[in-house]
């Protein structure tokens, strides 16, 4: 949780928990990914007037909270290695696989980077008779560098 | 990279820069992801012998290099924030997007975690005329938390 | 102790304390291992609706308190070295035999891990004319890595 | 391993891999635990004489070797956050479940500490149709706290 | 200062200084080394009943703070060097005694350490014409390593 | 071990280890405490020439081994919190009296420190039938704050 | 100096120093920004096949060099606070401005970044009779956050 | 943000957003770049007493606001790497160009540094049709070292 | 300042503010050094009772400021490295020549330290038509080495 | 120790040792304060050409040597706090008496710094019946904060 958006980001979870909505039910409504809709409230991003308004009617915020969703965010979180368990295994994976990706991804699109910022991630469920899996996309657009 | 596995990774990695050959190849001839294999080359991940035989065949190994494919490493990395600029994104993405995923999933599988272990990944182009975009898959087992 | 969970913690603490209860006596009432109640006490585990309800008995907790046992918790832990006594011998344990132990699993399982989300861990008093001694048991299902 | 024992644990390594022994052949072979010979592999224990001279028997050492074994070794591990995922579980479980390990042996035995010195260590294996269990035991001499 | 039992410590710190009376003090009406009485009072150590009443009585405490002087503690400190210069200190003769320390109780007592539970600590005065001296003991039993 | 000082470390424990001496028996024949004469061998101390003199006939070393005892060291070691059980209990010792230790001295000997610098330090063995214990005794000159 | 290109590195700076060269002369003659040529021999940035070239004429590199500028390195730089004074004042200039520039910059152009890969970096001389002042000019894309 | 002026700068903040005005108004008002007057609210800059009576009146401040503007603060801030992506940027320019720019400055200017003190700071948008740019210039006196 | 004595500390600043002395005019009415007068305000040293009372008179504190001015501190500083560049450049300064002043002192006095205890440090002015320049003295007493 | 600049300072270290020279010396010969000629010596400060040509002169170096002290350095050191007694006590004073001294400079300046780069340091010893002690002067220039 972003610490200077804490006192938003708890009305938030808490008229959604009251609501009985999920992240997937409140980004259908508003046309958006729930990943990113949750990452809005968690102070980790701004959302645009339109869908401001739109999470607004949703929640049914007042004025004062609907414009606080468009402010710009200094986005932060702790810098120490994760521990909560389902976190931690992104940051694992990030090690074991980070240069293979790096590798990979550079072979197909030259020297660069995939933007974290024109980007998006997205979370499904795959059924399997071995137990269901986890999917998450992550797609961002190819920055080359470039020589000056 | 493993920087216990240094030697073997820079073997693998100046045989495949002769051939002039890429994971993608590499990974289609012996029938796996591209990540997975150059995971192997990092010393990450160790091989069943009979992709390790299969490795071998595109690269010529030698018998002593194949066998080492298949010791269990000891997965290591730095745990410092990455500085490399492809890798560090990831690290921002998941600061950004961490609790925001956690939520998601939790609400779809209830209380539990994705595997790192039985987890698979991988990465292709989309393309776009305002830029082509990379595509990450990151697909693991949902394991759920028990009483006793 | 979870900083998250912290005010519902000192109840469950405290109410504990007032009842005289150990959480040997709690965990034989609820048809569980002491050490997963105190985990879901200290704000590291979720107890699913029944194992909740079986505590509330237990403890005469109202309805809010008792739902929020079900939450799914973020956990989260100082990752400095610790430095109760206790607490740090087990760290102690892990450097000193750590590699030891991963060499005797992966020699007899193969490559993979032990898990830390399929487990369960016990502890019981062992006498001894010497000094009577604390048996910890771990247990976690065995998962293997897999190729793709 | 211990960097300051390396070239030692090298050589007990290669000579272990070469006779195709596991930890598990050679502690049952010496009349100890397979944890207990590993970890005196790896620098983090010294060997009676008499242990001393049946490692040597098995793994065929030469005099030197042999005494360098009895050695009183400086114990020292990395204190950075393990990164190998089986051996980084235990410092998960140790941090989901320690506080709660702790409060269970202090109303067991009162205030005092487990011996980490006075202590052993044992692995095996428990069949289970839904995939098979490692079982760790961990077992030290309870040290009470004393006035003076 | 244990954080966790800053309120008790500081209600000690005050009725001792209100009362006028120094450890040394304390520690002779109730029969202990001052420096264990005030490990208690920092919260660092818990007094068994009897020796809780005496420092009770000394102190005039209520039957709350009493009883609170026995329970348990999480022993903690903050981990990183200290800076008070007396404090301070310590940390230096360690940083330059500690292996010379270790080399001569491990020629005197073989393989094993000096307990730090099992233990006790005591300072006076030594008179000198050129300054007087701190002097301080240490006494903790020695526990061997053992095979298993 | 002063990593600066490491070669002249070595010549040195190989020379008294070949030779079957321990450090108190070098201390004695030299006329120093055995902790002292250790220091000096790990590079955290210099010898004033006619000890220099002394160790270097005990031990037979060269002329130029004999004039580097007296360089005047840069003392280092690492920083952060000792693995070595045995060095670790020191610290875990100051964590859970230092403040004790502070707080006991002060109300003797008023505001100020115990000298690091001009001090000496000693090690020896209790007879005890339920387990020998280990004494070690700190012995600094008082050096008071001064207003200027 | 990227820790892995060192070796490269080395090569490059020691050519320019024999042939009396500065970085400002090296990147007019390839029609390059000086910081540019300068970051591509610390091993901070590929040069596309054409400037490689260039580069490789001025300095007179033989084959295996030349082609060695084009691979796309994994960018790492040492993350303590730099100790150089000269580079410091950069760290210092970001902690004192850091804060200002952001809240600048997105009053300006509204949520999101300045590129830090398609980005460009100059340096020149202003004269001043007061003493002479170095201006640098940071130059990169503005890139939006933006909904999905 | 400096956290000793926290209240100030939230005061200073509050009424900025009541009023509707961004910092280049405000700076342009008072004959300042936007840059400094934002580092003098956040409270990592004192402002002259006449620079403190402008600002005083384009925001309409209270006496004791305005003296507070002119107190040298104790400049800080964390310093962790930072997380917002913005800020990060400038962090990660630092490590990929730090020193290539240390380079270019020495060989233009001498053995010495970029003044961060005598120094200025301005951002301006360039128009660019494929996307508007950011650029940053950094102005400080040269200082050479000298020898004495 | 000393997080310890941060009420103590805000009431002296405070009522030195509303009097509008400075160090320098405290320090020469109660005869001391400012510096000294400044540490005793921030909570890093203890005044004797005479120095205490003078003190009281200049800044007309009550009987309980007074006393409170002359308990020992447990001096505390944050260990990082500072931030504020006025602070900071100490610290540079000591990274720059911190081994060259070890070199001359100890080639002057032999081995050993200057004391931090028995020390004291002025500032003063240095007219210069180029810039009036700070000059510090920091004056201790020499503490050699010595054998036991 | 410059860690980049090693090989060169031991050359000088040694080549000084055989002539016998202490720093003092060497200064007074080549017209400089030892703390700064040994400053260059530990690879933190350029020569300019003409003390250069003196230092060699002393020390009878070759023209490459000679040279070498002219590069201007990337001056670095270790971050941690010290572990040198000697170089420790430094960074105690400065923990103790920074923001006294910050006080005292500001009240007499004005708002700015004291440089570390137009800055000199020296050492000398005041004659003590009670123990000579160590003074050292730290001189830099006094530059002023400016708006813009």
């Amino acid at each position: 949780m972003n610490a200077m958006h804490a006192p938003l980001t708890e009305v938030l979870l808490e008229t959604k928990r009251e609501k009985g909505l999920t992240w997937a039910q409140i980004g259908e409504r508003i046309g958006t990914s729930p990943i990113w809709v949750a990452s809005v409230a968690y102070g980790n991003n701004s959302a645009p007037p339109d869908k401001a308004r739109a999470i607004a009617e949703v929640l049914e915020l007042d004025e004062e909270t609907t414009r606080a969703l468009s402010i710009y965010p200094t986005k932060n979180w702790e810098q120490t290695i994760p521990t909560d368990p389902l976190i931690y295994r992104f940051y694992e994976i990030m090690g074991v696989y980070g240069e293979a990706a790096k590798d990979v991804i550079q072979e197909e699109f030259g020297d660069g980077i995939m933007s974290g910022i024109d980007f998006e991630m997205d979370v499904h469920r795959q059924q399997d008779p071995k137990g269901d899996r986890v999917v998450i996309t992550l797609n961002g657009k190819f920055l080359p560098y470039r020589a000056w």
